[in-house]
């Protein structure tokens, strides 16, 4: 459990709310702070999701009571009915609600912006308890508190996660740090690695990596791997970081929390060199996880996503013998597709992605999931022939996080 | 609490695993659980997420016993030490773990597909308690199980969310239907609606929407607003959906789980119609919106993703003289991009955007959120512009949204 020096302090989330049992929203609040809260150096017994009702709430809370230091309900601070979170906690700790008057008056110029008149339910939503410190909403209608009671910091957040982030952001975390006195915080280490698969990255790992002391967690998507290290000491941390760019070094784009298209932005920025693409199966996507990032009319002339032949023929130039003989799904149709785009937008660097998205399409020759990526460079033109497995929007994904891996490869 | 006839289940979700609780993860299982179980007619008492540690896991899974019919738990099932949810139950059951010939075989044609040799430690994935009955797993390594209890139903799955999606389906859900008699089945109609904004739902709903006895979700999104609803007969969801069409009829797309690119693609090819777009801040959005369908050739000819005004003009055929004197975001520029792609295409309909998604790039005159969306039909040409609230994705999902919804109202 560490030495004399270290404290461990527990966190609870209660996320209120019937949608969330329903399975008709997704917990993303649940992420969120799941994810700062670990950052701080809380640990944790368990979330809990409960439905909008007052006595399943304060029966939660007082469980959260006798096993955490920390405990934070979002949700169902709401004006309907079925909001009941501010009530319940209200009642658990026998705390008449009082009115905020700054909280409501920024709930008026709201509606007056958007030249409405305030409902009269509204009004509770400016509510809070009276032995709690209100927390200000400056970006939706519900206003936030937190208790202090035996030690234990209680804070109760709206549950529209734009609000709950920002007010985290914003009020919470201060609070939560101020609070909680020899907070030790856990040293972290993100790890972003393309090219890669889960088993890959562990046998490269190897054994002798897991000898010390921290937490690992590794975090597959399509194409990437993903990697979030805690310790509890900085060296700890630093030696792992040196044993990772020794091990996996060529293939991690970033010790940071960024996108593989913002990493490759900052090196066209800084090249000075511009970029197109020309894709297929992939419809847009390609385009769109570049253009994601800010300011990327930098570096980024636009893309031709050419679902038709004709359009890969006009647009492109790509011959019409070559797409007659060899098929849109080819070498040399992913070569003239580079080419073309590379000519045409006078870019220095083109990509291009052809293939079978599938379900539908597949050929025993060339199956769902085949796809040729091409990239033309100042000096040379690249190809790959690759076959991803998956359903459609899994192999539109690896395609287009394989064809930001080739460009990436080559301008880093 | 409904009539004598009416037995209501109650069912608890344990989703097992520390990268949950750290908000590594989103918890998606939850989400797809919770929705199959209430469309069974299930009702909840909580979900938890707790740690990767044994004597949690019992603790939370004789919680779940004392006040829930049924009970999934999933997640750590995995091979490695921290994978420890088999054990748990297995020991709170004082049942021995057994090993399953059929799982195993499974899982060594899966590692020599792949031309590699079986881990040791993978041999544990295919144990099952002696007293359980097995779920093979066709779509990974971890072999499920389910145990009946005093009446009432565990389910063990895997965490990884495409397995379990399967299993459920394949397997679960008729095990469920099977065990639990007189599963009242609740009756849901989902409504999917564009262009309306929740408090506009709501108030063209008016209350008296509101008397009957049913459930009632109601989901925003960025454009659209969904709607979920619940009821033990179906002469009261008939009527309720009466009354939306009523109420709300030329905004509802579809009374089904859908995208709105979907219906769009089905009127499309039943008017055998033919589509293009031209986009420049939403960077490729659009495009991938509308080839998200599967099919989605047979009417969709492609895109431009005119990121730089050189583009826009090279290839969708805007004079320079309209982007130097009117700006790259205006209705001109809209205008020429839909009639360019139209023209260049050869479709029926091409739909266009322009504008500043933000956060950088805005003035007075024109701010971020600005947006000019403009639709070329085989008769006219149709110019929007919007103001969007919100950050670039917000903007751009808007953005897409909105043109999607310009294009249905034309075509449908």
């Amino acid at each position: 459990m560490g030495n004399f020096l270290t404290k461990f302090f527990h966190a609870e989330l209660i996320t209120v709310g019937d949608e969330l049992l329903k399975g008709s929203t997704l917990n993303t609040n649940a992420k969120f702070l799941g994810q700062k809260l670990t950052d701080l150096g809380f640990r944790f017994h368990a979330h809990v999701s409960c439905p909008d009702q007052v006595e399943v709430i304060k029966s939660k809370l007082g469980e959260a009571l006798e096993r955490s230091d920390l405990i934070i309900l979002s949700g169902g601070l709401g004006p309907t009915p079925d909001d009941v979170t501010r009530d319940a906690v209200a009642d658990y700790f026998s705390s008449p609600l009082v009115f905020s008057k700054s909280q409501y008056a920024r709930i008026e110029s709201l509606y007056r912006r958007y030249g409405k008149r305030i409902p009269s339910i509204v009004r509770k939503e400016a509510m809070f308890p009276r032995q709690s410190h209100p927390l200000i909403n400056r970006f939706g209608i519900a206003l936030g508190f937190s208790i202090v009671f035996k030690h234990r910091l209680i804070v109760v957040l709206p549950g529209v996660p734009q609000e709950l982030e920002k007010m985290y952001s914003e009020q919470v975390q201060a609070l939560i740090v101020k609070h909680f006195h020899g907070l030790r915080k856990r040293y972290s280490l993100i790890v972003k690695t393309v090219g890669l698969s889960e088993p890959d990255v562990m046998s490269r790992l190897k054994k002798d990596f897991f000898d010390v002391p921290f937490d690992f967690g590794i975090y597959p998507q399509p194409g990437e791997v993903a990697l979030r290290l805690y310790a509890d000491q900085r060296s700890i941390i630093r030696r792992l970081k040196e044993k990772i760019q020794k091990r996996l070094g060529k293939d991690v784009y970033a010790f940071e929390e960024t996108s593989l298209s913002e990493v490759i932005g900052r090196i066209l920025v800084q090249k000075k060199k511009t970029l197109g693409v020309a894709e297929s199966c992939t419809g847009g996507m390609l385009a769109q996880e570049i253009t994601r990032v800010s300011g990327a009319s930098r570096y980024f002339k636009g893309g031709i996503v050419a679902y038709s032949n004709a359009l890969k023929h006009q647009f492109l130039g790509v011959p019409q013998e070559i797409l007659k003989k060899f098929g849109a799904v080819s070498e040399k149709t992913a070569a003239f597709m580079a080419q073309g785009s590379k000519g045409m937008m006078e870019v220095d660097y083109a990509i291009s992605i052809t293939g079978i998205a599938g379900p539908d399409g597949g050929t025993r020759k060339k199956p769902a999931g085949r796809v040729y990526l091409a990239l033309a460079t100042p000096r040379q033109l690249k190809i790959w022939e690759k076959d991803f497995w998956g359903d459609r929007i899994q192999v539109q994904t690896k395609s287009v996080k394989k064809a930001l891996e080739c460009l990436w490869r080559e301008i880093k």
